[in-house]
């Protein structure tokens, strides 16, 4: 793999050291007491959502793919392993030619899921399944948790485009599966080059306060700035004054001024003032784009506004409260040994103290009413009734080993509105409540 | 730079493409306009610490100056740039021979820092640091949340070992930094392979509740656990029922058993239960490890209870609540030109709209009363009065472009424990509260 196929500007010669230490000492343990084989079934669930959101979102499937086709144990790491004694010589060796070469069903990646959601199931030996909880859970806990966020704003926002713009406020390589997350979510572009290279996400910019204040005056600075980028580019009026800013920058740009970006102050009042004063200075094309600390109420709120465009940084990348999914992976169902004929036995975590779940191989469906819109989320471990066998959410995602449901990330993009879409119309509420739908157990 | 350079396990072939679309945009039209050349001084800095907590910690430094000594636009990344057509073709041609040959200053990793405190300040051309905005407080955003919240979680674990096991709650690669940050703030261990790989930190762990459920009972997983991995050996006793699992461990490991892990309910109530039935066992010596949920209220509420060792996830790599540290990066001052006789000239933001900062190439220093406790943070612009020139905390890192400061990992974790020790001892208190120390500015 290279650059270009799995995330740039960033080169990954094997994901298999996204591992926690205590897989290899399983696996160890495993091999040698015999349990190594078993023919075993992983699920990723959440217990809930986070606290008051209404549905969550499936995000970064295509990366989990990318990982578990990329998850090899080369020489280095083998070496790594050896020298600080992490497991036996047996062990390096069994890691020396793994391939994952088992099954692996999801939600396709957009859809919603809510409490119990079976998100991924991952079948094969319990050694093959049992290395990949973390990178699989890094994966789907980040991106889903950045998705989510995403979706509410994209809510808020309605049908003006939200720009992407967190990089600096997270890890440099967070920033770019945020960006990939964030589109899924219904963001329109980034300010991340790196996730435009890696993911073909439009980027956009122009330009910050330091290109005012490198200036003798702003004037200077928007001349330069748009004889270099052009009469349609997008000026910074909040440097020193604003309505003096806008007076400038019409002057300087004349009323085919594409833009002006707004990053402080009150941005209701301000925009209403902006908008006057472009339109009283004949640029009534010209566009406003605010991105001064804005989350999914603050957008709402300017909803009313005369607002074109919304920058987003902190508050998406962090999840907007909620930087993780909170999802876990666990072991529900094994065999006595390899045999495909064994029967699966549905296994759980029994003791008192909380974190229970339930046991089975499940399958997932959605129920909806008369006009398509969800009214529960169905799991069951035994047959799928038949009223909702064309309802079904899990689909095969890698087959033997090998992936078999690559797609474009506007497909998935697509999936994602449409799937918010059918929900009732209280999922996209921003006030807090309950999952918008029921979880049921058949 | 290889894998083993930068950050494992992955190579990164360059960092130049972790930067927003605008600062390549500003460039082009500061090419154009004249402005590229003129010297500047950029610095980084907080206006605030997140809401309560009274310090804040630096890190990410040492991935910093990796980061920029490996910012070049390669091939590959001019040829993205030209397609896409982010700039111009002068643009693209000046990129392709950048390096930033300018100087870094900063304070040294692992120091605490207030509001106010000029974190780093990068000082070269317009055009060569303009470019850094956004890696470096990608990194340093990220890092310095975590290790803050690692600092006030090893403050509250006192003597005890903490153990990094948060990977599966962040992004993949976040959590290699997150492992690196949490062993800056005082943590000890990690569960993370490849933060052990690429930083040498401690990699620990033994087995998981899927280990236990793939057998067909909990003895017969203990005793493959101990057959494979040893009498000293952790076991994980809460899958079924706690008290039954404390005994049958006993009796597989025999009292030389090393430890027991706690991973779900009432931590308090059941560490008293599971020390009080280990030392009647006779394993007197058995440790008691806990991992459920944990951050630094819950380490604290377990002070006075019989535990040994805490695993940290989520709440770590999460922030504690403050997953970013809400750096900026800002130009502080600039001259008319490229002449280093040129006089640099203070400057700021200063709309109405909040956002400002304060101009002017800063140095700071941390006064100290008699006993050498901290009493305030002093920033300034001219020149250092004497009593403080010898408590200086910037540093150079980075001279012509050449790092000259990367130092060992354990003398950035020794240095912040040092820098806690010498705050007021209400900086250690867990309840919200302003900055221990006021920043003066002179």
């Amino acid at each position: 793999m290279n650059a270009a196929d799995l995330g740039l500007p960033v080169d990954v010669p094997s994901t298999a050291l996204f591992t926690d230490h205590y897989e290899l000492t399983m696996l160890q343990a495993a091999l040698k007491g015999g349990s190594a084989d078993r023919r075993s079934v992983f699920e990723v669930f959440t217990r809930r959502l986070p606290e008051g959101r209404r549905y969550g979102v499936v995000a970064g499937t295509g990366r989990v793919l990318d990982a578990v086709e990329n998850f090899r144990f080369d020489a280095d790491v083998i070496g790594f392993l050896r020298e600080q004694r992490v497991v036996d010589e047996p062990t390096l060796q069994w890691l020396t030619s793994y391939r994952f070469d088992g099954d692996i069903w999801g939600y396709p990646e957009g859809e919603v899921y809510f409490p119990g959601s079976p998100i991924l199931r991952v079948e094969g030996s319990f050694a093959q399944c049992v290395l990949l909880e973390t990178v699989i859970l890094s994966i789907l806990n980040h991106d889903s948790a950045i998705a989510a966020a995403a979706s509410r704003m994209a809510s808020a926002a309605g049908e003006r485009p939200l720009i992407e713009m967190g990089a600096r406020r997270t890890h440099e390589l967070a920033a770019v599966a945020a960006s990939r997350a964030a589109y899924v979510g219904g963001f329109t572009t980034t300010s991340d080059l790196a996730a435009g290279f890696r993911y073909g996400i439009p980027t956009v910019g122009t330009s910050a306060h330091a290109f005012t204040l490198v200036h003798d005056s702003e004037r200077d600075a928007f001349r330069a700035q748009v004889d270099s980028l052009g009469r349609g580019t997008t000026l910074l009026v909040d440097t020193y004054d604003v309505a003096e800013a806008v007076r400038l920058a019409v002057e300087v740009a004349g009323p085919e001024l594409g833009a002006v970006r707004i990053d402080s102050g009150d941005l209701l009042l301000v925009a209403h003032r902006v908008r006057q004063q472009l339109d009283e200075l004949g640029a009534t094309k010209a566009r406003i784009i605010v991105t001064s600390d804005l989350d999914e109420y603050a957008i709402a709120s300017l909803a009313a506004a005369p607002v074109d465009a919304y920058g987003v940084g902190t508050q998406l990348v962090t999840g907007s409260g909620h930087p993780t999914a909170s999802m876990v992976y666990k072991l529900v169902a094994r065999a006595e040994s390899a045999d495909p004929k064994a029967p699966l036995v549905p296994v759980a975590k029994k003791s008192s103290g909380g974190k229970t779940s339930i046991g089975g191989r499940k399958w997932a469906a959605r129920r909806v009413d008369e006009y398509g819109t969800a009214e529960a989320e169905v799991i069951g471990t035994g047959a799928v009734p038949a009223e909702l066998s064309d309802r079904q959410l899990l689909v095969r995602l890698v087959e033997g080993g090998r992936v078999v449901a690559r797609e474009p990330l506007d497909v998935v993009r697509e999936r994602h509105a449409a799937a918010r879409a059918n929900l009732p119309l209280s999922a996209t509420q921003l006030s807090r409540g309950e999952a918008v739908i029921p979880t049921e157990y058949v």
